[in-house]
């Protein structure tokens, strides 16, 4: 595996391309039309084929937004991606704006007249969404209308292919559970809640419930695909057969009706046709579905997509096989560590070079399937920019004095991992080492965070920011996500965030990763994966408390660390887990790895 | 003032009163009939003549419901009050069941059948309320149905008239800001908003809009009343003619136009006539006046009462005061623990006596107008009853060896406070200190909390906790409830709790109150009232943060604090807060009590 290097380049034919466009919109008689990032699987890695936003306004980023009018065009994209949409979009034909201070709803109807026709896919926009932008322009009198087909495909003449990369089974050792016995138990789900059928529109719900792994994206093992759970006959799979072996046709054909994508409309039609009620998920389901079933005569029920909660509560051998995926990957990193600590203090390497070589270490292993996401490799101000993704015109030295970010991760088939670690390149300054510090308390406030049933991660998530609030500082982003088993790094409905309503649930894996950003100057993040822990009994309480088991092993690095300004209490869980990270990683790297491994985690003060 | 002390008694004719109201359910045709605990002004203090579920069930507390049908009665309380009601309520008529382990809608839904009529007084249910009623009940095929006056009133032949008593103009050197500024934002608000009127249907908002005190209500100066704010006209106040002095109705007659209660009805016919935009709160307003102004003809629009936020973002002059009134309430509250620790030594005190004498010390001020409500006063067991309300029959004398809790405020015209102090009464175990220290520790910690602007007091709650949850305890209620100026003692937006979604504003006052409860042994609390200040800059800081002013000034018990347990940052706070307490109310009272404060706030360790 090599990394991938983006190539920060114009689309100088954005101004064509908008204007081909534009043609279409006028036969349509359309005023306006949406160009998301996303594709109809809601997917956070897109295939080249669904590479729509990138192919009209040169924008790469993982999240964003293109409407074009007759007159105007707008690309909407979060604070993590002003800065590189500035530098990829052709700003003469499309005005850049920053969700939320300018949101596209709004923008869209102060940019809409009475009577405006504005069309969208209803194929990649969730019936969520489209209820949201209906109910913005209902003021205003404009009709939102799904097109049976993506103007953008009409025009994108060299589009490549829909990906068909072979589904691969994942094995019983790691999934914990046989796809017929979760099978049985959405079906029951369904018959409980007197639902006949459920839509899975998520791939990475498909993966899960049929213990299928596959490649038509990058980062995610995903095979592209739709299916239908009814409650009193196998599910369906919608899937090109080009992607089934015999083999993995004969093992799915056992609980599972397989089907060509195109089959997808009359089995939809089916359900009406019975006046099946089914389930969909509003906030992940494509409203093609929900508009599909209401005129064939289904009765749509609104519910979360049933396998979210299963999905994100590891069993024991998906905890197993996290354990397991990290004790490898911390080997790899320390590895990695030790060799940034001898290359780097020169000033010789760059941001390139550093990612190259860790996943090096990674492949070295011989268990890496894939990143899980591309390296953000960030030295000094780089660092400060939360979602880097690095490139040859950016690139820059590991410089002494600065710091340097690496947030990286890896899928194994036991699990997947994401580890972010900020190093100091030659001595820090006293700055450097007091925001890293207050990182890394409220990191340890999230780690040895004790809680009852039914804490949110909204709840958690003021813990990691306190001692930086304090100082009067803060981190714009949430301070976890949720991780998949060898499946997305980012998944719900965990998640440690303002946001975060749902409970937290013994099995769930998510990440701890607060940070602080001296704009123009550097970035700290301390990140670890966590499992939440059942509840249990403590020693003079009366109630039973959850809390965390840190599953990321590599040193947090000491010299950043003012241990004056830590607890004991916080003194003894860094001190406790470098022990932890010494004991397991160093048996498994080498003399020289091992050697640095004992210095970097010894004891403090 | 001498304190109500609640006699409890098992009203015995439950059963005589429910067999009338049953006889005017068959009259009716319906099947059920729902009494809540509130009034028309959803108040928490509900004056003799609004005092239905007790009149019906003998139940005193401050929120619960009865639903009446045919053969069944049910009453549904929360937590705080299934042992007061288990104790006041004939069992052999109702059935008595804690929300939310069974929730009224689901036991209705339950106890219903298809085509049953459910009747309920439009006047005492907000929109909100009927509506998640109603929703509950569709699956069932029972019909809510309001009734134009409500059986209870009439059956219930001795029951008190309407109180009338005086109001009184709220001073501008109190109120900070001219009834005729407050009414004009207002009309700017509703015309920003393309509204032509809004309902203020909570006395508490009439009562700060227009500078109006009253006492139609015990502990909260509230004159009983509606009103309608236009957009382009004076505002209609609806109110009993009796309560207006000439001077009082010369006054408000400048910018309000004055109409009797009964002309309410013929006002919103005006509104609905005019096809008027009328916005109301669902969370507040009683459905009545939906319908009402609906069949008439308006468009009624939901939205937040508009006097809540400015009411609960506090002006100077309301800051002022409230600092003010808790220097005042120091003293008196400092003599009454002076005292306690002189005479509760020897055992000899009960919780009657010591509530007594505290109401005492506070009306020496001079200058209390009413308890801001009922003292908590408990003894051991007692303090961990969480809304104890100290009665004869439950009195205990303050134990050596014991802890007891006393949770009071009063109401000043300059403002009004809420203070729970626990106490030692002899020496105190292991085990109690160790509890104490870990509220503290939860007090302190939301007492220094730095925070940005939009933090939500939802944000804040965990903070209170974190300390308990590590040692395997916790509390069953909010940390916090929001303050009135000289009005009531609970007000929204504001609270810190798993609830509280409304931003902090700079100027709200709210109580900071961890517990811990001991069941059968001891209650701890420790409440101060707290103002939220102003973002500011930090020194080394890149971002302005609010924070909190503690208002509250009176000692924590020195003896029930574990200083081993606390951090160094932890004791500054501690002995940085006695040390201004000592220097702000020792100037104020007698000398044995100075002598006493001088002790009670000395450094620790």
């Amino acid at each position: 595996l090599i990394i991938t290097i983006v190539q920060f380049m114009v689309i100088t034919k954005g101004a064509e391309r908008v204007s081909l466009l534009r043609a279409a919109l006028k036969r349509r008689e359309l005023a306006s039309f949406l160009v998301p990032r996303t594709d109809e699987y809601q997917n956070e890695y897109v295939p080249p084929s669904g590479e729509r936003l990138y192919w009209l306004t040169g924008f790469s980023g993982s999240a964003g937004l293109a409407i074009i009018q007759r007159k105007r065009a707008a690309l909407f994209v979060d604070g993590r991606y002003t800065l590189q949409a500035r530098e990829q979009v052709d700003g003469s034909v499309f005005e850049i704006f920053q969700i939320p201070m300018t949101r596209p709803s709004e923008w869209l109807a102060e940019h809409s007249r009475k009577g405006d026709k504005i069309g969208y896919d209803p194929r990649l926009h969730t019936v969520a969404e489209i209820a949201r932008l209906k109910q913005a322009l209902s003021a205003k009198g404009a009709e939102l209308v799904a097109q049976k087909t993506n103007p953008v495909d009409a025009v994108w003449k060299d589009r490549p292919g829909v990906p068909l990369e072979p589904v691969t089974p994942h094995a019983l050792e790691y999934s914990g559970k046989p796809a017929s016995e979760k099978i049985a138990e959405l079906k029951r789900i369904l018959r409980d809640a007197k639902q006949d059928a459920a839509l899975l529109t998520l791939p990475e719900s498909i993966a899960w419930a049929f213990n299928i792994r596959g490649a038509d994206v990058p980062h995610t093992p995903l095979p592209l695909s739709f299916a239908i759970i009814h409650a009193r006959k196998k599910p369906e799979l919608f899937i090109a057969p080009q992607k089934l072996s015999d083999n993995v046709r004969g093992v799915l054909s056992e609980h599972l009706t397989i089907r060509e994508p195109k089959a997808l409309s009359a089995s939809l039609k089916a359900l009406g046709k019975a006046k099946a009620k089914v389930r969909l998920d509003p906030q992940t389901a494509p409203c093609w579905f929900a508009s599909q079933l209401t005129k064939a005569g289904a009765k749509t029920v609104e519910g979360s997509d049933p396998c979210l909660l299963p999905k994100a509560i590891k069993n024991q051998a998906e905890m197993d096989g996290a354990r397991a995926a990290h004790i490898r990957d911390g080997a790899a990193i320390c590895e990695f560590l030790a060799w940034l600590d001898r290359e780097a203090a020169s000033g010789s390497v760059d941001e390139i070079q550093a990612a190259e070589r860790l996943e090096q270490f990674r492949a070295e292993t011989g268990e890496l399937k894939d990143l899980s996401f591309d390296t953000i490799s960030g030295a000094g101000p780089n660092g400060a920019i939360v979602h880097y993704r690095v490139s040859r015109a950016t690139n820059r030295k590991l410089a002494k004095g600065s710091l340097y970010l690496v947030d990286s991760g890896a899928q194994y088939v036991d699990g997947t991992t994401d580890v972010t670690r900020t190093v100091a390149i030659g001595m820090p300054t006293k700055d450097m080492r007091r925001h890293f510090t207050l990182v890394l308390q409220g990191h340890i406030a999230v780690a040895t965070a004790r809680f009852p049933r039914g804490t949110r991660g909204q709840d958690l998530d003021p813990l990691a920011r306190l001692p930086l609030w304090q100082a009067g500082l803060d981190f714009d982003h949430g301070t976890g996500h949720g991780v998949g088993s060898y499946l997305s790094v980012h998944e719900g409905p965990q998640r440690i965030s303002r946001l975060g309503a749902a409970p937290l649930e013994p099995g769930m894996i998510i990440s701890n990763e607060p940070g602080y950003y001296q704009e123009g100057d550097y970035g700290i993040r301390i990140e670890n994966l966590v499992l939440v822990t059942p509840p249990e009994t403590i020693k003079g309480g009366d109630r039973e408390m959850m809390g965390f088991e840190t599953l990321t092993l590599a040193p947090i690095d000491r010299r950043l660390i003012d241990a004056s300004m830590l607890t004991n209490a916080e003194l003894d869980w860094l001190n406790g887990y470098h022990a932890q990270v010494r004991k397991i990683i160093g048996p498994l790297v080498d003399k020289d790895t091992r050697a640095w491994l004992k210095e970097a985690t010894a004891s403090l003060p």
